[in-house]
């Protein structure tokens, strides 16, 4: 059976999961796209698949199929997939780990998901989401993220107090100016085995209350012609940084 | 006095110059905002600047008020700006340098003004755009370059072309892929004196008949659970690490 209607109640739920609060509300996202629902199929997390009517998809789950109007309806893009996920929102869990990642303030959702990327990319344990960073749940972070933020640990909290219990831990904080601090290329292996950094928003960087927490902060050095780099380039090199244990 | 009229031949100019084909019949093209008008000054290559009335402005250019809503209609954004300018093209030279970077197809805007940021401040010479990669001058290029475009050699060619001419000056040409190849900090200091780095569209990479001209592959060591970077990531980690010249 075919879905047809916009009215139907089930389509209209999915449709209000583009909507953050109804994501909390449900504790429920969509994802689009065959790679990301295989991705959330492996991670046990995928519900149902919201099918486009005549398309086969080889993967054992509740299939509901639904008219190309509806999917365009569900779908955040303008050409959209064949096949979506219901999914049930991923349970991490609250330990911080000890290769962690804090982002303070991210508005730009093609930031937050390639940085998520590049953090799986470089080991990092786990990434924290301030109270003021766009949703990880948000479907252009999910994109972005290419089926990364499966791989990683994820945290949602006040990074005051997160970079409270890191600092009980004895874990080094780094913030990030553009020149101010310390060469993230002098770094040495024992520092980081375990170290936590801050990376701000776009326009604004670090807040200066989270900024006067740290124990330190990293640059990259460049050419004093640029001011700053991209801030998912900046983070995925800090984290390239920070990844390598060789001697 | 003040244009109104979006029938204005001026106006009407400005707005044709959102497209790559008169931005080629002109040799002319708009950056958007104080921050790009400004470096167009700089750069000697600013015509006039188009402002919106009552809007002052302390650069000394030929001034043009028009209304918002004409700002709007010439503005590639949803908030355009009070300020914008008329640009001569970039009287770029033919010297290809020896710190070359050659992009293979990039389709996205933001990463190609990503990586132009990245090459200024990684010490870049010269950055290749091949006949299949987007114009330079797409407004949504320009402002992710952040203005970076004046501060680096840009030649538009046929890739195969100009890798035969890098050759023949004895410059390596470097190819990436995701796991074959060197890894990018194995490279001796010796070696990034001079180098060329050729960098491949979203999807596909490098083409074939290109990557097959190459002396060799890098790669970026990471964890193999990350089958991709972004690809402006990507590329900036390997300028990070063949900019740097320290033993």
């Amino acid at each position: 059976m075919v879905i047809t209607s916009l009215e139907n109640d089930r389509v209209k739920k999915y449709v209000k999961l583009k909507q953050k609060k109804y994501r909390d509300m449900y504790g429920e996202f969509i994802v689009e796209g065959y790679h990301l629902v295989v991705e959330a199929y492996k991670r046990g997390i995928l519900k149902e698949m919201i099918i486009e009517e005549n398309e086969a998809v080889p993967i054992e789950a509740h299939s509901v199929y639904v008219t190309y109007d509806i999917i365009k309806k569900i779908s955040d893009v303008e050409s959209p997939p064949k096949v979506m996920g219901l999914c049930s929102k991923v349970e991490y869990n609250d330990e911080v780990g000890s290769r962690i990642l804090l982002l303070d303030g991210l508005q730009d959702p093609g930031n937050i998901g390639t940085i998520i990327r590049s953090a799986v990319a470089f080991n990092v344990d786990t990434v924290i989401f301030g109270r003021n960073t766009v949703d990880l749940y948000n479907p252009k972070v999910l994109r972005a993220t290419q089926g990364m933020m499966f791989h990683i640990n994820v945290i949602f909290d006040d990074l005051e107090e997160v970079i409270k219990k890191i600092k009980s831990l004895n874990i080094a904080v780094y913030g990030t100016k553009v020149t101010h601090g310390e060469d993230v290329r002098r770094i040495p292996v024992k520092d980081k085995k375990s170290y936590a950094l801050v990376v701000g928003n776009e326009g604004n960087g670090v807040r200066d209350e989270i900024s006067d927490m740290c124990d330190g902060n990293l640059y990259i050095r460049m050419n004093d012609k640029v001011e700053s780099l991209n801030v998912s380039v900046a983070t995925s090199i800090l984290l390239y940084e920070l990844g390598d244990m060789d001697e």
